[in-house]
């Protein structure tokens, strides 16, 4: 393999002969994905780390990468024999390194960056950076890609027709929606570049990335007509006669740009400056109308259909998780495990279930201070070893054709658990409740809501360094973008209202370095009550650790959460379950 | 008087001869002042209307005023006899009129905004707007004052030298850690252009708005000198005296932006783009750094001097208070007395205290349904009579030399409440308790904890339409910019860092139109904590009634709190009253 040192070499006599004075590498692909496939994995190449977040930006004098201390471990192991220097975030996915950039660089000279890869609103803000020092920005997507050798090529599977059984509404009714709203906001086009967005809408799935059974693609709706821009050969004759029934015409991947170019002079197209890249953005010759993306509401908001598919995914999640805890119960006792054959094993109960496609994102199985690091996957070989002794943290998911779940509990496996331990797990448990049970306004925002999970933690004077919960797909991606619970208005997850009838996950946590790691998730629905207000329901069904439980330190209202949650988590799943599970089940849901 | 319509249409025909279509007209000074002196009050002379929120959009086929609910009915008295009609916001401070206003333009056409009135990022906000139809930004400042007959002339008062032993650090130690932070910043000159910031900073006060005791200035502060930009006549020998031996130059205030221009050739700006006005922003020839005002933030964090001043400031308003309201328990059983003059007897008990300076806002005395009226201020002739029934909210707070402040109290004054009430009543109090209870991370946002007022409203599907609480100055803005609590990040209340030892208001209320207002105010101050953690103190001297709780809704912390609270009280207040207000104090002060 090529040396990162000459990628880099390459990459600065491109930048060169572009005049180009420093260039800014992104994680991203253009379609704001969470997972990205390797054919934009740029940052990786031009770096050598490969961590899923971190920006590599590259002068003549300096390469630096900038990611925030979850990967700081990797980025020494990977990076260490190349000249590429490590620059520490304090606050993951903050944009520190743009700032320091422009502090760099001199007045009058060329900042390079893929325009495919940054938002409309990422550009304006990075004008607003450079105007100052009147630095030009210019694109640099044919620079990275002439200097990356042997660059990967797409690979596609198939795409499959997502049935209305499933969706619960036809491409036709949802693409009549939209063509209400382009008529409410006098636009005659919205362009759809959030590839979720997009399989939602037109009832489509494939697997491009991990975990995430998505179609690259972009999307262009308009009142006559729909256009989806799509790699080759990947849509079936059959699903290709149902498009046309719906009048979806396919395109080329790359005819987009044109495209936006041409339909733009005759009618107003109405675009999210937040999620559109630039180089779609600046193909717009005509009017616009700036919005919040229309899809991305849409889509939080289940329907009936989509609800009742995702409660029996939830199902089948508890029946698998019920039988893995209990076959591990009797195991542990007597043997021991490595946390990634663990990881293994979980996943080998979840494939029992009907409709089961895949994991929902890299399971975390964190023995003991591994528990503690936050975004941690235990590696195939050298994993810790679990014996009958202290805690661990699980925290997974599964694709099910039919919804999307996502799981953390912490178990006690052995041992007297310290007082620290016991306050910290009570502490994240009274948390988790209250959330749970917080009636709130319609509209509310993540911001307003996450420190209710917190406050028992604050009491003690503890706290945890991520958000408290992220909005989740029916069959889409685990971290589905819109509502959520964070400390800060940057993200959606903080900003996006609550609205009724969305699926988001609760997750608190605390965290020991070296010592354990404590989260507790379940998925909720939120729902409609008087007065425009909205409560949850817990979705997950899986028995909660008493264990570590310090109960004096629970009010009425936390205990009896507990326990009706318990009771609805027995009643719910004993028809699917064997006599033993039964029993076993039984056990764990008694009354505290 | 001129007629409304016959300025709106001198105004047109100069927009006309300088070929502006629109024209927005907000209601601000260019310091974004909460109070703007007459000179600045354009807003209200092109439209007659006078509410303090609102703002004016005039093109050639009609005259708009967006504001919020609060001036409905001002409006419709104001202006039932002139053209401008009422644009309702659905969120007060919201700015809904401009991609109204945008969407109303032709390409090409031009948008006209006196730059002295909007922010620079306010017009950056705008260009991304208008940019889709290429609207051209102009400056409309000659086209307001030239259409503006007998525009007034700023009356200005002298100025005073506010002393080291009020302020507790000298000008001169003030300008040295700008003088620091500049040197860490790479920047040579701060430009600030807050009126409260650089009262703060120099150490002066004046009486140029209604209620603040600030003076209408610009400031440069550079490495070598400082440079006060102020209208003539202002300064004392004495005090220019104390300004030369501090290096600290007067000019005048209309010179400002040709020194900023001539100054920004040679040295680095460091500015505020969500303050600075445009105009001034535009007058930056070189490089700038853009940051969020240091002086704000300082200003924000007070030392040991303030803080004892504010307590000493709170003890005098403590003492007024009870001597008010003891007056008032005897006088409301066999008399009557209309809104408006309680207020002015309120503020005759405030006036016998030293060092007492004015109203800090206009005191909010409203009976029944009109303490539903959030801003309400009774009118001198016609407000609601009082008698020994029902519930009265009374919002106040004074301007003494040593400090600032601002206080409510809901009070029953007889016959019995109902359930509704005392339901509602004993919400807002659990919230306004458990939020002063509270323990979190220094640097946690306002909008994060705001919602910990509200939770016991939410719980039984109520709410209120404003903010928690705001900073609060030693005599200072009563209103200080920096951090709160609200329910949105847009605002530096929801979005400031919560640090130690600032001043904060608390002050969860609830209303329900024409039958009742309930509110309960304290001022706290912020204290560290152990690992990093913040608590609240409250700093407010003057007992919470107590007629109106639910005692079995209150969790026996929230009771131990207002006992807690209430002894504080008496022990404060006591050395400092007579024996008959003692024992008045001693039974409002009793255990619950």
């Amino acid at each position: 393999m090529q040396h990162v040192n000459e990628r880099i070499a390459r990459l600065r006599s491109s930048m060169n002969l572009n005049k180009i004075d420093a260039i800014i590498i992104p994680s991203n692909d253009p379609h704001q994905s969470e997972y990205v496939s390797d054919n934009w994995k740029a940052r990786a190449y031009f770096s050598g780390f490969n961590g899923s977040a971190g920006t590599l930006v590259i002068d003549s004098k300096l390469a630096a990468l900038w990611t925030d201390s979850r990967y700081f471990l990797q980025f020494e192991e990977e990076c260490r024999e190349n000249e590429v220097e490590l620059y520490k975030q304090s606050i993951p996915h903050a944009p520190e390194h743009v700032e320091w950039t422009i502090s760099r660089m001199h007045s009058h000279s060329r900042l390079g960056i893929d325009f495919r890869l940054f938002s409309a609103e990422q550009v304006h803000a990075l004008n607003l950076l450079t105007e100052p020092k009147k630095i030009e920005i210019v694109d640099a997507s044919a620079v990275v890609d002439e200097s990356w050798q042997n660059k990967p090529l797409p690979i596609f599977e198939p795409i499959i027709d997502y049935k209305t059984e499933f969706s619960g509404a036809s491409r036709k009714q949802k693409i009549e929606i939209i063509h209400e709203m382009l008529h409410q906001n006098l636009s005659d086009y919205t362009l759809v570049s959030n590839l979720d967005d997009i399989a939602w809408l037109l009832n489509i799935r494939s697997n491009d990335a991990d975990f995430t059974p998505l179609v690259t693609a972009y999307l262009i709706v308009g009142k006559e007509s729909t256009i989806l821009f799509l790699h080759e050969n990947r849509v079936s004759e059959e699903l290709l006669t149902e498009f046309n029934k719906n009048k979806i015409e396919v395109r080329g991947y790359d005819e987009i740009e044109k495209s936006i170019g041409k339909l733009s002079q005759v009618g107003i197209f109405e675009i999210d400056p937040s999620s559109l890249n630039y180089a779609c953005f600046k193909s717009i010759q005509g009017k616009m109308n700036l919005n919040k993306s229309i899809v991305t509401d849409l889509k939080s908001i289940k329907n009936t259909t989509e609800i009742e598919h995702e409660k029996q995914a939830m199902l089948k999640d508890g029946v698998a998780l019920t039988q893995f805890l209990m076959w591990f119960e009797s195991y542990i006792p007597t043997h021991t495990i490595s946390e990634y054959d663990l990881g293994k094993k979980l996943e080998s109960f979840r494939m029992k279930q009907e409709y089961y496609q895949g994991e929902s994102f890299a399971a975390i199985v964190g023995y003991k201070g591994n528990g503690a690091i936050i975004h941690y996957t235990a590696p195939e070989n050298g994993s810790a070893t679990i014996s009958n002794d202290g805690i661990l943290l699980i925290d997974s998911g599964a694709q099910y054709l039919n919804g999307t779940t996502d799981i953390t509990r912490t178990f006690w496996l052995g041992g007297k658990p310290s007082n620290k331990i016991k306050a910290s797990y009570t502490a994240v448990l009274k948390g988790f409740i209250d959330l749970q049970m917080l009636k709130f306004p319609v509209g509310t925002k993540g911001m307003q809501l996450d420190a209710f999970a917190r406050q028992h933690l604050w009491a003690i004077g503890k706290d945890y360094g991520h958000g408290t919960g992220h909005g989740i797909g029916q069959y889409g991606m685990v971290h589905e973008p819109g509502q959520g619970f964070a400390t800060t208005s940057a993200t959606k997850r903080g900003s996006a209202p609550h609205l009724p009838n969305q699926f988001t996950t609760i997750e608190p946590g605390h965290y020991v370095e070296g010592e354990f790691g404590i989260r507790i998730e379940n998925v909720v629905l939120s729902k409609l009550e008087e007065n425009n207000f909205i409560s949850f329901e817990a979705l997950t069904l899986c028995p909660i650790e008493t264990t570590l439980i310090n109960l004096n330190e629970l009010t009425t209202d936390q205990i009896n959460w507990i326990n009706a949650y318990h009771i609805k988590v027995k009643n719910t799943l004993f028809p699917l379950l064997s006599k033993e599970e039964k029993s076993w089940l039984k056990e764990k849901c008694q009354s505290i």
